[in-house]
């Protein structure tokens, strides 16, 4: 049944939404957060937006190191995702108690997870607060990703080989089903305003 | 393979990702685009960005109404998300050409799509130039849902009934596999917390 309210201040009405995880680094420390709210921004130059709420470890982090890295996590490693973002980095070092992998960066000095799909590393070009959250813009430098996963010159994901984590609220996650995958093209589009004017 | 590259201008590494349907109205002609880059930025208040090159007709009529939409759409609808996402307003009434149901907003002067399992309606709260697009900030002041489609007082989707439209880049599109639907609660990480500290 269709319903109207005015916003509540917790909602989950569109979601699923992939999740990222935000690694940072500061004065050798390591940290690792899910976050479920992030955007890219810009092709040129290529900006991509998280959002981090100012209670959290990875907040000051960024603050203080001005870089860190989105991972993009395949659903087979979901553990990882609800791991990070279940503790807290003040209380525990997350890749030593959940026994994460992960390789250095190469632009910046904050690790990626080995078991991400695709990575961004990311310089801090821009924060901006957001009632209860602070927009952490990043400028991606680098791009770790896995080749035999993408197809073509702008990198598109081969839905068969790609399972994103998604999350929907509730401690609950999912994934894609590639078997739905479809293609509607321009031409497409063509072909129907043209029958649509000839009507 | 693992391969590093700088970023390039044009990827889709981090895809799929959810669309949404902004719709917009000014001085009575009504449009509509699909928008891949888009994201939650505050719980209280209720804010909601969602990026719009400035080349979009979608752009200029924001600039000027200060009200907008968005609009999630269920899978079975795909074909409405691709056709408001190919060709410009500037060019069609794409309501009219596309036969698109339309119900009218509650707290704005602006249409939500009949199609959508949930639509918020938006105030514009900030604009804000990131390279090539603008982010614009809304602040939702009305939500329009299917009350079988979700759980709980957060409004929680059933991943049995709701399907998103995926965006993978390509002009192709997929949805979500409810059968891989996994919860991972505090509780099984403290459980692993625990027998982490005993071994």
């Amino acid at each position: 049944m269709k319903k109207f309210i005015k916003a509540p201040t917790k909602f989950y009405f569109h979601y699923p939404f992939p999740v990222t995880v935000v690694a940072t680094k500061y004065e050798g420390k390591i940290n690792m957060m899910s976050a479920v709210w992030h955007t890219q921004l810009s092709f040129d130059p290529p900006l991509y937006g998280v959002l981090i709420s100012r209670k959290r470890y990875s907040h000051s982090l960024i603050e203080k190191s001005k870089v860190f890295t989105l991972n993009f996590i395949d659903y087979e490693y979901m553990e990882t995702v609800a791991f990070v973002g279940s503790v807290s980095g003040r209380d525990y070092d997350k890749a030593h108690v959940f026994d994460i992998p992960l390789e250095d960066g190469r632009m910046v000095d904050v690790p990626v997870l080995s078991e991400s799909y695709a990575a961004y590393e990311c310089e801090l070009y821009d924060m901006k607060e957001y009632g209860d959250h602070t927009l952490f813009v990043g400028k991606i430098v680098g791009v770790h990703y896995d080749s035999e996963l993408y197809y073509g010159e702008k990198f598109h994901p081969k839905v068969e080989h790609i399972f994103p984590v998604l999350y929907i609220g509730d401690e609950t996650y999912l994934t894609t089903d590639p078997t739905t995958k479809k293609r509607y093209t321009k031409e497409d589009v063509a072909e129907f305003i043209k029958k649509w004017q000839n009507e």
